[in-house]
């Protein structure tokens, strides 16, 4: 209710709705992510995710309905039993079907959704919203007697009535749940929408939001992102992204948004270093590779070609970078080897040679290297054969010398490499 | 200026201020996309990427500055002969040794563009503000004076001054700029930020502005909207987004969002079934896969997996699509080879192999197929197999007719089956 004080001059609503620094992850890979076209997670992978979600950091890890198969409830008991600081949810319909099924797995949580858009009433489920406040509350009641946590969620939200939503929202907050969720089912929302909704829904409701986006439009990182400045709390994500169709809010995406806007909080909280790993697990297991452009763990999130940059890069990394490769566990690259490259790199790579030559001797190299790079792609042998060849006509013209640095070539850490084109693991 | 009445009831500056209807697409792949780790495209791959962006519709085609090397000045001069329906531009920086030869390469414009933020003064170009003011006067007098249009760029935007930001942006309006240009070049900004810039921008200047947002922190689409709607009229993209580390705001993406704000606009205007071949040129050329979770063209964008969707799409697609697959020359897949699965997909899957089943009859099949799917990954054939062996034996107990329908696999369209996983080109 803070926003709705009417003095002008009081401190903007955003100033109190933030929860920019005191976010929480709910991670959906085992289930939104389940729902991905190449999915198939045996109970053994099942675990092996879990376990590493929790190490990382994750605040909650929800799983597929263990109304879905026999095989997907026994996993959900199995995944409570194994003691995580990560509390387990399982995601069900809003019937008490499912919902009688679900309290007996062990789960800490049931995060309970319904259709709520005119598309999915009349599509989906068929009923009007007067039966689904009915069985929200029936359900939610019969959750909460069981003593674990409750959220109830609509689907579809940024396609269905605001009236509706907002009546719905206001009921299930009475009688207590944990939390109630605002669902970009398909993927349709911008941030400003976004914004608008979550603070509107904050003036209404007393416990906290969690927000789900699908990606189909490229939004779900912005959207998470100003979800959490309009005062939602949790955020839906899953490894990669993965789920329906292209999926939703990826962890590493959100991770990198985050660590911008709140640097302390997210390093203190979540093991930054695992996400290559988590990422590499996960992409294994539903045979994908990394995205080459994937925030964060793209083979070249961290490379540097165009000479201006690479320039000041070498001077200070902050010029063109936000975020600092090492907090996780990732390197930088600069890309000399190419005909948009610069002195300065040319520079940094003839230091890195333990070679000595003057600035204008430098420029001259750089000079020669553009123009075989305007002849074709280059690699960094092809670079240092220029600069040694180089380095051995204007300093020592004997012949022996150059070919002792030639054998030396094993010697030098490629530290300033650009790694291949990771295109392909080829499998079938 | 429109925005700067004192009217606290008159219509909201967004009335005014949206572009969302009336944007303009800056294709900068064969200029930032060149800064891509993996890019070296020769005289005959940049005609191709040129010809193929001029016949999607993008307005201007932005290339590598005629300085950066030899054959970048040659390219240059023989895509401006091309006699493309695009304009083309060419990208300086802000000095008058770069100005003269970028004007002699026929070009429609030329984009100028000087690090701004207190980083980029320090480590970079070492100048001062007024010095910038002074080289940026120079240069686009003279770029003027040639009859073409000239763009003026800060760089790394969300980090300098805002003071700064606007005083040199009022110099250059002033003089007569057709565009000043916002660059997030670190990736840094966030939606509320960019609209809040903008719409301050547009306040101060009169003439066009133009966006160019990095993707380290997965915002780039969202940024490149809500600029949009703050005002701005250009943004630059990339095809697949290629450019420095991972790259800005991709093509196919934004065109995935805008199609849903503006669908008549943008249909009218791009050639939106051309996006995948462009796509694919681009990826074949730097030996990157179409990321699997590409808006649009990632593999399983159209693919609906759990029972509940599946059901929902086949009563009516809206329900889980925001974009429609065939505004892109794109499929729609019903993957129902899974545990997640319901009985509506069955049931389709059923009369698409024209076969004759109640629905309790169809429900049991799903049973089976669920069972089967919790123990393993299943592929249609699997589910074929066990649809045509229940219906063989509750319709026909003759095993003859039962080999009959097996013959009968190779004719019947997988319309809705999922493709394979699109993990791989094996390459080196």
């Amino acid at each position: 209710m803070t926003a709705a004080k009417p003095n002008p001059y009081a401190a903007k609503p955003g100033d109190y709705l933030s929860n920019v620094n005191n976010f929480q992850l709910i991670d959906s890979t085992l289930r939104e992510g389940e729902q991905f076209a190449n999915a198939f997670f045996d109970t053994e992978k099942k675990i092996e995710i879990a376990k590493a979600l929790d190490d990382f950091g994750v605040d909650y890890i929800e799983l597929t309905s263990p109304v879905a198969s026999e095989q997907s409830k026994k996993d959900c008991e199995a995944i409570c039993k194994l003691g995580l600081k990560a509390k387990i949810l399982t995601h069900i319909r809003c019937h008490m079907d499912d919902a009688r099924v679900a309290v007996e797995t062990g789960v800490d949580g049931v995060d309970v959704v319904i259709g709520t858009s005119k598309f999915l009433r009349q599509y989906s489920h068929g009923k009007d919203m007067n039966y689904i406040a009915k069985s929200a509350v029936e359900v939610i009641e019969f959750v909460k007697s069981k003593g674990i946590e409750i959220r109830f969620s609509s689907e579809d939200s940024f396609r269905s009535d605001l009236v509706d939503l907002l009546n719905i929202y206001k009921t299930v907050d009475k009688i207590g749940v944990n939390r109630v969720g605002i669902a970009d089912t398909v993927g349709c929302a911008n941030p400003r929408q976004v914004y608008e909704l979550i603070r509107t829904l904050k003036s209404v409701v007393s416990c906290d939001i969690e927000c789900h986006f699908h990606n189909d439009t490229g939004c779900a990182i912005a959207n998470a992102y100003t979800a959490l400045e309009g005062g939602a709390r949790l955020i839906d994500v899953s490894v990669l992204g993965i789920g329906e169709r292209n999926g939703i809010t990826p962890l590493g995406g959100l991770m990198a948004r985050m660590i911008v806007a709140a640097p302390e909080y997210v390093k203190s909280k979540y093991k930054l270093h695992k996400i290559r790993d988590i990422e590499n697990l996960v992409a294994d297991a539903v045979e994908v590779n990394i995205p080459f452009n994937n925030p964060i763990t793209g083979f070249c999130a961290f490379t540097h070609k165009a000479g201006i940059h690479a320039k000041a890069i070498l001077a200070n990394p902050s010029t063109y970078e936000i975020l600092d490769p090492q907090d996780f566990g990732m390197k930088r690259y600069i890309h000399f080897a190419n005909r948009l490259t610069g002195w300065n790199a040319i520079k940094a790579r003839v230091d890195q040679l333990n070679l000595n030559l003057t600035d204008s001797q430098v420029k001259e190299i750089t000079a020669k290297i553009k123009k075989l790079g305007d002849v074709r792609a280059l690699n960094i042998d092809d670079v240092d054969s220029i600069i040694k060849n180089f380095h051995a006509e204007v300093t020592t013209p004997q012949l022996q010398s150059a070919r002792k640095n030639k054998q030396e070539d094993s010697d030098v850490p490629a530290l300033n490499s650009v790694p291949a084109a990771k295109r392909a693991k080829p499998t079938v």
